[in-house]
């Protein structure tokens, strides 16, 4: 039996035929590298008028279009599990993990983890939406945001290279039609407000898309955790809003309560919306965060954090000047930061029951690149937009978007308590699935679908190849069901050109889960390595003296949600937490929204 | 006789006491850090107004001062051979390396080198000159340079912090005394003026200091070999310097020979002296390479190797637009340099016998950051003007430096051909020991001195430990004789108080070599981990793709200093060398200055 199995295993490694991939004709129109014939991220290059050739090297494939597999990538082709067999394993058989959480098995999984996201994503970076090809300057000009795939080249005969029509469809019509929320339906996962204001407040610090300066650009030239949303993404603004004394962050009081100043003290451009009063402006680090009083929350936090962090240090080292307690409190909130996000919010939104570690010395005996370089699919991935509710509930009201937009006097006048509570308890939508946006923000969808097409971004298919998934082959496999996968097909005529945006979102969703498999296998490599890439997780930085000794750094080691809220209120809200409570699943008065 | 070997080493790796580095009293001044307490690279770190503690993680040594070694640090400390020894191994034994090249173990040790030599340096960066601490500022502006010990604290007792005299000596005194030449003396390693020119050639694509910026800061933001010197520093400079045709650079032609364009048909700032005629002025990626004709030479090679390279390249990809030649051919530029470098500059530098081999496949299984920061540390370090001779040898004719400067007719005039084999022939001064800088140059020299000093770098010896070295005890240990000795006890009073660059220069030359132990040994790191930290050393780079194919990246792997040379000339120069040819250890006229 045994004897058996091998040889058929055998026969199976030493059979070096292409098993999954047939090459393609590539014989018949202009530029071949438009049929992306190179598998496994071979990289096509372009010879004579019609001719290519396929770079394999270290891809563990070869042959002509690196389909072929030497021989340990059969026997891992073989012994892999499916992505879903390891989530399933990941989110189930709790009683086995509450073992394992307890033992070394814990960070042997976590470095696992962490080492088989990242290896998803090239460090150094490679391509942008100028070059589709390696270069220094795609290297070098961080005023772009990077590509995982080069653009589609420009002179192929569809918008997706051979497959699919050549016209897309229009985009206001397909989020209409796809996208646009009917009946709110809640996350199953349990996600609530306080985690999409995270949410959007966290990723905010490294998602500046430049558009004066064109399509593809970044104003966040950190391309990371610098907590540039609190401090400003350059030197200039930093100083502004500077206390320039004890290292602390300017503020104003209310009713004894630290908020963000107004802009008339620390005069920052904001994009406040014209004839927004004076004393409703307030100065933040990122520009932006005048929108949402969920951010202007996030914004009085982080505010509160840094300056509590500040009086810390200074009662450690008397002697230190304004500057040497800034910068140092500065490394302790992106460590907080990054702590929070990985313990809590990762955690949170994987729904594995493996208990996640911030543990940078977890990597340290990896091969690892402590640099990261934010890429344009990151930024499509992340338009969470069902996240939003249909209104919102604080303290016994309902705001609608009218009452709540740009009204940064909802941070001051309920407090951060009470926001903290309620954002705490509201739950939020469902971000996979057709048609859970809300009519304010598709928009944003619209303008995202537009962008990708201007920038050419690849197929949805080729982004599920390139992060070692398989290429779905229908738009019913697709979506699970066939009203959203009839629209799609007479949209887009092949599942192979069904675009990058709209096919994270309208796969179907995992069970009881936010989101489908890709938004998952593409977000996470990207997100971890963005945290672990920071320069404070790396050996050189990673030690007490970099956070002014222990006392420090064990506030980036014991940093949470809850201490955030708790140590910088009066009162600490009954409730905080990146879920609704568990006890009930409509909290508020949204049950009838979400039946 | 073995088990009493045994149980001495036992003994000794039980008896923990520290072995090394005295616990000094650092009660009696201010900042306690100014005695630069922790050893190993421990971080001092001040509290209240008299208290410090080192943070030793990850130094391999514990206790108050990091000075106890962990069992596997006695370990090395014990078994690891001193550098001398290792330098000794690596240029005797002639048949040994004859053998040892041909196998496996070149690879082996060629890895060695590389690790052994990188680890030396802090990657992510670490310091500048503003920030002695860790700091988001210091990693993320790249305006600065880097830093590798912190500046001295500003409220020591003295400018090294509590060693030597609180008034350091006259710069202008000290050149004089103890560099400034009165007779030549040759390299023994035999480098010559093309050796000398590449050095000068090469390293001013990463040494820009910005002095109208402030002291510590750099125009060359890339920190690396990205052959600004030819394409210019930013992409305005680079786009006025290139053709945009073909991907080729403009040019002119004299006599039928490709040479830089004239200013007045590339529009880019150059630093040639008011009253240059515009018929001298050539436009060169690096201002400043008009200063010396052996810096026209390698503009002009490499003007032309770029150009060659993009008619090659356009043979083979006749699809391809100006852009994508131009970024091909420059990063096919950038590898042939560094192989050029890595085999023949510093295999010529380091007397190894050891056959240098550039391969970045080599540390596709080690831990390597792939990125860079150049340190102040190393660009003090590479002042290496006592290469310079009394005067110029060319095809006959005795050049002064004032002929030879500012004069860029010298390079068309005589043609590469000549230049080339006249700097070939023509040796090159000893860097290491007294009194061998042309006083052309002495200013220099000053200058480095002058910013080392409003910049706090740290003493030699602090460098010597921070590198792994033994301090020197006394200045006649260091420099191996007592006339020099003397003078610099006089002036430094102590020899923990000696500087870094005048350390560098002065310490006793190793046996029939052009530096001394520290150069070579705080050199090599800087050198390596810059060259071998390029992102096309990366995996995700280094394939034949990224150079247009396997022609391109043939190119990078075949490159040679002859064939930069003689693919680019009409007829090849008969000697072309980075030392002058061994039949003759004294060229051209050179024999009563080396006498």
């Amino acid at each position: 039996m045994r004897s058996s199995f091998l040889g058929s295993l055998c026969v199976l490694l030493l059979l070096r035929a292409p098993l999954c991939c047939s090459d393609e004709d590539t014989s018949n129109t202009g530029n071949p590298c438009c049929h992306f014939p190179c598998q496994h991220q071979g990289v096509c290059v372009r010879y004579a008028l019609d001719r290519y050739e396929c770079d394999c090297t270290r891809t563990g494939y070869y042959g002509e279009n690196c389909t072929v597999p030497e021989f340990w990538s059969r026997v891992r082709e073989l012994l892999k599990p499916s992505p879903d067999s390891i989530h399933y394993f990941l989110t189930h058989f709790k009683w086995l993990w509450d073992v394992i959480n307890c033992t070394f098995l814990r960070d042997v999984l976590m470095r696992l983890v962490l080492t088989a996201r990242s290896t998803l994503i090239p460090s150094p970076p490679t391509f942008n939406s100028k070059y589709g090809y390696l270069s220094w300057e795609s290297y070098y000009n961080v005023s772009y945001y990077t590509r995982i795939l080069p653009p589609v080249p420009e002179d192929c005969p569809t918008p997706m290279g051979v497959k699919g029509k050549v016209v897309l469809p229009s985009p206001e019509l397909l989020v209409n039609k796809l996208l646009l929320r009917r009946t709110f339906r809640p996350d199953p996962q349990g996600s609530n407000l306080m985690f999409a204001f995270f949410a959007q407040h966290f990723t905010h610090q490294f998602f500046k898309t430049h558009n004066s300066m064109g399509l593809g650009y970044t104003k966040a030239l950190a391309h990371g955790v610098d907590a540039g949303h609190i401090y400003g993404d350059n030197l200039a603004r930093q100083l502004k809003l500077r206390l320039q004394r004890d290292g602390k962050l300017k503020y104003q009081l209310i009713d004894g309560q630290m908020y963000p100043p107004l802009v008339a003290d620390a005069p920052v451009k904001m994009n406040y919306p014209p004839g927004t009063p004076p004393e409703l402006q307030l100065a933040i680090g990122q520009e932006v965060f005048g929108l949402l009083p969920g951010l202007g929350m996030y914004a009085t936090l982080w505010l509160r954090e840094h300056n509590r962090v500040c009086d810390i240090l200074k009662a450690e080292h008397p002697t230190w000047d304004d500057d040497q307690l800034f910068q140092t409190a500065r490394l302790i909130i992106i460590g907080e930061t990054i702590r929070i996000v990985i313990e809590e919010y990762v955690q949170h939104l994987s729904g594995y029951l493996l208990k996640l570690k911030f543990d940078p010395s977890l990597l340290f005996n990896a091969q690892f690149q402590y640099s990261n370089r934010i890429a344009l699919e990151f930024v499509q991935l992340y338009h969470w937009h069902p996240l939003m509710p249909d209104s919102f509930f604080i303290d016994g009201d309902e705001l609608s978007y009218e009452q709540f937009l740009f009204n940064t006097s909802v941070v001051t006048q309920y407090g951060v308590e009470k926001l903290v509570d309620a954002f705490s308890r509201q739950v939020a939508g469902q971000v996979g699935g057709a048609n859970n946006m809300h009519a304010v923000v598709t928009g944003v969808a619209v303008r995202t679908i537009i962008e990708s097409r201007l920038l050419r971004i690849q197929s949805f298919n080729q982004y599920r190849k390139r992060f070692k998934l398989q290429p779905y082959t229908s738009f019913t496999q697709f979506t699970g069901e066939e009203e959203v996968a009839g629209e799609l097909e007479d949209m887009y005529g092949d599942i192979d050109a069904l675009e990058f945006y709209p096919g994270l979102l309208l796969e179907r969703t995992r069970p009881g889960a936010i989101f489908g498999e890709s938004m998952v296998e593409m977000g996470a490599p990207f997100s971890l390595k963005g945290l672990l890439g920071n320069p404070i997780c790396s050996p050189e930085y990673w030690k007490p003296s970099t956070f002014g000794g222990q006392v420090g750094f064990d506030l980036v080691l014991s940093a949470s949600l809850k201490k955030l809220v708790c140590l910088n209120t009066r009162t600490c809200p009954p409730y905080v937490a990146f879920h609704v409570p568990e006890e009930t699943s409509a909290p508020n008065g949204h049950m009838d929204d979400e039946l």
